[in-house]
């Protein structure tokens, strides 16, 4: 590990970071259930009792290895400011940004394959994607029925997550993003601002 | 078991069906990875060499738990055939009512949650719901990216299945089928003869 080959011991938040990094890796490959504290431990070389000091219990862990990169509330904030007729393709546009990027996309497709197996992490995504993104969105862009809308865009952003990058059917899978971003923007923007 | 209140011994194609019955039950409640041979056998009160004897392996076992109630064929010609500018209706309210029926809502659950931690179970899934079924009926419509437009629309449907079904986002995880199908027919619409 890099922390290890930088020849010093790791001060505490190196190690809360080898943890995080190891647990990102181990939720996004073997999936919440498989994944464990002992496991994630094994992988950052430290004793499991120092990942329960840090992060408690596996859901919390969990919670820290999908961390998102990006304050949520400057997001919608960004999102929302624009043409009203163009929040779709803002969002598409978006999300395909981050899909893009490896890391990100390895915390989306975790949280995804937790949330299909286990309700903890299902619990999770709903309060992070519908409750923190789209529902706040939906409710910024004045729409009725915002928390449906926010169900609605969610369920068409999960979809491609398994369709793309989990179940990788092809054509979807190898498509650049500029054919994923036209096809889904018109999706997103009926279920955020458009008649339902 | 019903099949032991009868009070007689299940013939071959009883057993068979038990164990059918059982890969069903387990396969959609604890996952593709979790459910085995063993634990099917057990929960049917069989041998797990019956199972084996009937169904080869386990990936064959979850093709047969989630057998599709209907014809394929017949199918994609009952949803293309009408007025060309309704399809993705037909499509959404074929779709909600497969659905809201439990036994087939546990078969595709079942499916999607599998897929979404098993490579198998992501063939199965690629291969009935966008070869099978999308794909034929977007190629019947004569619709160009035909295979494109069968994965956009395997994603909003895979998508509505995870967050109406298994993650339960709310309001979408209570809202009447109606809504449903309203909300997703000018999506399925778009992705099956509409411009991209």
């Amino acid at each position: 590990m890099a922390v290890k080959r930088r020849g010093r011991r790791p001060g505490p938040s190196g190690t809360r970071e080898a943890i995080a990094q190891a647990a990102r890796r181990q939720f996004s490959e073997l999936g919440y259930d498989r994944a464990t504290i002992r496991s994630v431990a094994g992988e950052a070389g430290v004793d499991p009792a120092l990942v329960v000091h840090y992060y408690g219990s596996k859901q919390r862990l969990f919670l820290a290895a999908i961390e998102l990169p990006f304050e949520v509330s400057e997001l919608v904030e960004r999102l929302e400011s624009g043409p009203r007729e163009q929040v779709g393709e803002r969002v598409a546009r978006f999300a395909l940004e981050v899909l893009e990027n490896p890391d990100a996309r390895a915390r989306w497709t975790g949280m995804i394959r937790a949330a299909a197996s286990d309700p903890d992490a299902a619990d999770i995504l709903r309060e992070v994607l519908t409750r923190r993104i789209f529902e706040p969105l939906a409710e910024a862009l004045g729409s009725e029925d915002a928390r449906l809308r926010a169900n609605l865009a969610s369920s068409q952003m999960v979809g491609l997550v398994m369709a793309r990058y989990i179940i990788a059917v092809e054509p979807l899978a190898s498509a650049v993003a500029e054919t994923i971003t036209s096809a889904i923007a018109p999706t997103l923007q009926r279920y955020l601002v458009g008649a339902l």
